[in-house]
């Protein structure tokens, strides 16, 4: 096969982050060294919609199971390289506030030396996550994906104190940056999110996502605002991969139905809202991999409901003190 | 006049609650000695829709400038009872992070022995709204307005933390009991919101009403289920009084329109939303007075647009992995 011609002609994501093997602890349960990391949540979640070519490394004791479950679920692995060692690692808790995970031990062994390779055909996907990994690298990633339709950036808080004017920059070059509520204050210097996200498009940003957990997510635009709320999940288990399980529904419904216009984004947000609640009512993306069409559109309609009034000027008119 | 005549024959709304002088101090300035307490927001609110009676007290030093503005507002004070000695005080400051108040002063002064007195008029309101008092109180108001065809109750962590069984009593016997996320994480003992709902009404509440700041409120009944994002607020100045002046846009609405269908309901809790956040942009309750039904009704629109997507099936038929 000629690496410059696009293996599949379809909109395809490209995803460039990380595959862990977690070990987690919630109220609820725990897991030993079961499939994580970034990358496969997000590829999990967008393979719904839409063909996945996932950017990663592992080590050489990575479970084949693993990437069976990835190409069953038609993620491209071609660019998913083996160094020699080990993968890394993620032993994190969470306590009964939901929250915030409680990091034990990170060994990040063969990602420590990551270094995403793009071949022609990565570099051809018009759609591009770049999950939360150096700013660096997200730049580089950049550079080489000029034709992309769609950019998504990711980041956390590591990078926001170490390297803010890098992760400021990612925000400036992508068309959308996804951040949850503390990066979202850290990185505006502003307490009220609304204000914050105002000030992170005065700072150069095309559109943010602000991702507010168990209170859904603000999409800010210059055009346009929207909140989604969260889907309120009747079984909470594992909160771990919530964001990039949101990131994969949201790029995942634009790649898959080829639109951009500010309705489809809405509904990919609202896609979005129903991955992540699909994601933590598991551990590892266990939910993610058994959920299907069916239990997607369901989750649509009831976060439809959930805020839906109608508007009564007439009535309003008619109270009188 | 025979005090057993109502006064007024239009759906009232009967609200017991205290009037206090706040001094306050926030990121964006200060009052010294500004009108304050629960009944005052309340009923200002409420009084764009509905006439209010207010069962509160004062003491000897209370401002006529005050009673004054209530009665522009058509607001019945004969309930408000002036007793000897100075009227209640609040000093509180609000730091950069908005969410809470830091209480550094209370004198509570003639409220300390506020016991509240209903005439045959205040009886027969057919809405009631018992604010933060002492539940002992709140039980007391429920048992003289048996005839009330809706009743709502607020409470406060004090009191869920002294009296949390009387707490529960007076949920138990409300149509609707509205709490902060804090207060309904605390009375529930459950930290996920969704969660916590569900248990107040095992709990034996009929339906609850969970204020979230910044990011709306959740009602929750035996047969509905409604989250109201916040109006984004573009100069918050203070919070002081966001929770009553959202009781007073949520009960005036029900008053005001004489309706109490789901449908209203979902209304009234939008009509909330937009009385807290006019509330909050200035201090004391300046911008509740001075708001009109035009500025009501754009936030009502406001807020429909910005949680507004069209479910598309088709869109999710045709995405394929």
């Amino acid at each position: 096969m000629n690496a410059a011609e696009p293996r599949d002609r379809r909109p395809a994501i490209l995803v460039v982050g990380s595959v862990a093997l977690d070990s987690v602890r919630t109220p609820f349960g725990e897991v030993d060294e079961a499939l994580g990391g970034s990358a496969s949540y997000f590829s999990i979640s967008a393979s719904h919609f839409a063909p996945v070519y996932m950017i990663a490394v592992v080590g050489e004791d990575f479970p084949a199971a693993h990437r069976i479950l990835f190409e069953s679920r038609g993620i491209d692995l071609s660019g998913l390289e083996t160094a020699p060692g080990r993968t890394f690692r993620w032993r994190g808790e969470y306590t009964v506030e939901l929250g915030h995970a409680h990091t034990l031990e990170t060994q990040l062994n063969v990602f420590s030396t990551f270094h995403p390779r793009l071949d022609e055909t990565h570099r051809a996907a018009p759609y591009v996550f770049l999950a939360n990994i150096d700013p660096d690298l997200q730049l580089e990633v950049l550079r080489q994906s000029r034709q992309a339709r769609l950019t998504l950036s990711d980041t956390m808080n590591y990078w926001i104190a170490r390297k803010p004017d890098r992760v400021l920059d990612v925000l400036r070059e992508v068309d959308i940056a996804l951040l949850n509520e503390e990066e979202a204050r850290a990185l505006a210097g502003e307490t009220q999110l609304i204000r914050a996200a105002d000030r992170l498009l005065e700072q150069g940003a095309r559109a943010v996502i602000i991702k507010k957990g168990e209170h859904g997510a603000l999409y800010q635009s210059r055009d346009d605002r929207f909140i989604t709320p969260a889907f309120p999940v009747a079984s909470l288990n594992d909160p771990t991969g919530a964001g990039d399980s949101f990131a994969g529904g949201f790029l995942g419904w634009l790649a898959g139905t080829g639109r951009s216009d500010a309705g489809s984004i809405r509904q990919a947000l609202v896609v979005g809202s129903v991955m992540a609640s699909i994601a933590i009512e598991g551990f590892s993306p266990t939910r993610l991999v058994e959920t299907d069409r069916a239990e997607i559109g369901e989750r649509m309609r009831v976060l439809h409901a959930l805020v839906h009034f109608d508007l009564d000027p007439a009535a309003l008119a008619a109270t009188r003190p």
